[in-house]
């Protein structure tokens, strides 16, 4: 990691290299930004580096856009992305696309290169698949300057990850979220403890399990189900196993049981945000809502 | 249909011939049962039949549970069961089964009847697909006397159905149950009218849609989801869409909404019951329990 | 009672001899709706005095409303209102209004009458005591306009009541409301029957009750906690004895268990209205919610 | 404070007059107990102490138990209690007695002391004034040797609260429990903050207000509502201001509103556990559990 003091002592051309690949092939912006220095705070430098790319030519705003490679585009499939882009697209499961689904980005690639002349760039880590698909299709009704734009801010939150992932020191901006869960058994009265949780992912119509885990003493889980990290934009279910919870306190609720796997359906849409997602559950009742 | 006074007043033999296929391949039942004439009630019928089949010797009683045919077995596929048999398997859904679920009943029912000497008998009306698939392995496990009352048992719920197909009058048994829901909006304060509710049957991990309404004004739908039948002993889903509702009251809640489908899956183990499964929801919470 | 047909049929002056009292002391109204006849409905009848009214000279309305008395005043102290009046005013539970009250009631008249020249008009039947102090502070910070549209208003709501206590037939405007209640017990997952519940009505920080009953085997009470008349409109709260409940299922919920009485507070808004306000309880946990 | 070392490493005098006033007017328990030093641990130091109770002869255990003062008795009147009871008897509230209940609190003394001929002993620190009373009353009802050994039960609770509150060190056991919530509005899926808080302990049927607080930022408290101390066994009721946080955010709820002082009542049985006591709350529903 670099730190602080490394971008603030550093010679200007130590400082662009060491901020290489946070701005996709536009090694100006740090140019610009290196005479501001020193900074106090990440956020300082953060906002520094926005000002060079506001206060930028139109021009050369839509050439940082340019620089941007297709997601899952011809340059994925050649291992011709940065070093940053390949680990992004990766990370947001995009490589897991099925042939329909490529063949379904290629075709809004190309609608949306035809239409508005860049590519089109998200955020992918902030994204689940199923989002990033139905963000393209959104996106692509917008018109022009619109979509400029939401490009540049797309931009902006791709830099501010990058940052925090290089960069460390203080007055970092918040760029994680967290998901949360609490099994309480209001028939006992007292957390419910050994409760098996899956957490899975929708894509369309299909859901895919992305965390498997058991709840402790307190009736949480040890770790977040998602934490340091954004939280994924999208649509997602809890499931819990509460007939085997209830089974093993030998409470008797009809055969089948009256409950057995509840899933709670819910969606994240702050991926900076925080969401507790708590389950209430008796044998024959149960309540969830948004915590905190 | 059938009256009590038509059952009272015709002659022994008309009483038998009113009452044929009420016990599979069994006049017997009814002619004993013919010189307790009169009865007061269909309860009172159902008695009777009840009483002769329990004071008949045991290789009577084998000789009914016999008479039975086997689950989706070769008599079915052949076309050779009685009139009341094809409906009652027809109407579990059993013709539905695909190739790996027949060869699983036909080797269940060959090792059930290698081990008991007799059919596995199951009122299907009762069950769901799933239900009985379970209650089939389950039952294997049994010891032979075990399962010897176990069928008679399911005979009783057999012709207590047909019994009630078949005659009308006074003193019906209950033999319906009821699935109904209501959903709040507790944002409002008042009935989410107008909600689509679909209701799915689970078989192994595979969910089928077995009823689509709407709610009316009063959060309700105009129909039960399943009434005047019993309900078949199994596992459900409802799923309400409860995003809609919300985005038709114009109230944001996230992008994409916090709460967009919500499922609640339960389920039923009393198919004479009334099982109510009402959804209160807010935005940012739902609750449900099993009401009366 | 006297029925539609009684009225339509009539000569005139019998025509306004039978709606005598249902305006204070002002038979002109019925004399002019009279040449309206025949009525379809009481809803046309209701709206033929309406009209009257409407169309009356402002010196009129004014008359209609001086006559009516004060609230708790002198006449009602000297046992001279109108039949309807003091049936009215006993009803809201006016007379028994501690000395105090009456000297506020006293000087809330008097500032009244000072600024608008007028008695204050409030249709008792639908407000609480509490509620009919909170209205009159309330409504003399009016302007002289809007109280008197509002005095109107309010003779509409007591006419209304008044032609549903005397006159009988097709078409009733809806003028009661009904208070009702649902036990559900969420730890046995069934409706809770034997659970004492009582009603109180707030007066200040005081609460009286007015209701004492017992919830039946469907977790329900056999009579609607109010119902046949309007709601008050004013402040309530329903108390459970869930302890006792929970005692005789003996469940173990702490000595002193968790949850004994359990308390819903709730206002009533709407005198038209039906409100339910259900309680679902483990020994552990409740909820409740306005529902239908 | 007294830490474990100065205990370890001073005389036997020195132990037993740093431990002065542990016992009530029995240093003898101190006086053995010295020879089993060092102590590892509080809890340790504690198990000494009961171990030398425990092996004393019955006269002498009688003769501790007879060393306490009356409740509210005499001695406290003329303030001839020692200075622990006197500071545990302020604090739980007995001294605000109103005469009526003096007068029953003397009763219940002359008819204890009558039944067992040793005063009545209750760990007053770990019970409500209300509570205390339920105690004496059933306890009363109790023989002679149940007495007996809860008298020593209370005698335990009552000296590891004195040596929690005059030692300090390593491994102290849990003396203390707490009290909290927290506020959701499920109405805007966000915590409630800014809602004013009162938490009141019943005495009979009067609640008094014991704490007013409002909810931060997070819906919470920033202290807990009881904490640092045991919590006294007896009833509560937690109210909010619902009404006013939803005017606050402009919610149309009916007027008056549906929820305006929304109480929680519930009891507490275990002084050193967890309560935590939430509220989820729309205009239109409420629910509240035992969390943790």
């Amino acid at each position: 990691m670099t730190t602080l003091s490394d971008l603030n002592s550093s010679s200007d051309i130590g400082f662009v290299d060491l901020l290489h690949g946070i701005y996709e092939h536009s090694p100006w912006i740090a140019q610009r930004a290196a005479a501001a220095r020193p900074f106090e705070s990440i956020t300082a430098l953060k906002r520094a580096l926005q000002h060079v790319l506001a206060q930028a030519s139109p021009a050369e705003q839509l050439g940082l856009i340019r620089a941007h490679p297709e997601l899952a585009g011809k340059a994925a499939i050649a291992g011709q992305l940065t070093a940053e882009s390949t680990r992004e697209q990766a990370k947001s499961g995009l490589n897991l696309c099925n042939p329909e689904e490529f063949s379904t980005l290629q075709r809004l690639n190309q609608d949306y290169n035809a239409k508005f002349g860049f590519p089109f760039i998200v955020c992918v880590r902030r994204h689940t698949r199923d989002s990033i698909l139905r963000q393209f299709e959104r996106r692509l009704r917008h018109d022009a300057s619109a979509e400029f734009a939401t490009a540049l801010q797309e931009i902006f939150y791709i830099t501010r990850l990058r940052v925090a992932a290089k960069v460390t020191g203080e007055g970092m901006p918040k760029v994680n979220g967290r998901l949360s869960t609490h099994v309480l058994d209001t028939h006992a009265g007292r957390p419910a403890a050994g409760v098996a949780v899956e957490l899975f992912e929708y894509a369309g119509e299909q859901a895919h399990r992305i965390v498997r885990t058991v709840t402790n003493a307190d009736g949480r889980t040890d770790q977040p189900l998602i934490g340091d990290r954004p939280l994924p934009i999208g649509r997602y279910e809890l499931r819990f196993a509460m007939g085997d919870h209830f089974r093993r306190r030998d409470i008797e609720a009809g055969d089948p049981p009256f409950l057995d796997i509840v899933p709670l359906r819910f969606s994240i849409a702050e991926p900076e945000g925080h969401y507790h997602v708590p389950l209430l559950c008796s044998p024959w009742s149960y309540s969830t809502y948004r915590g905190s």
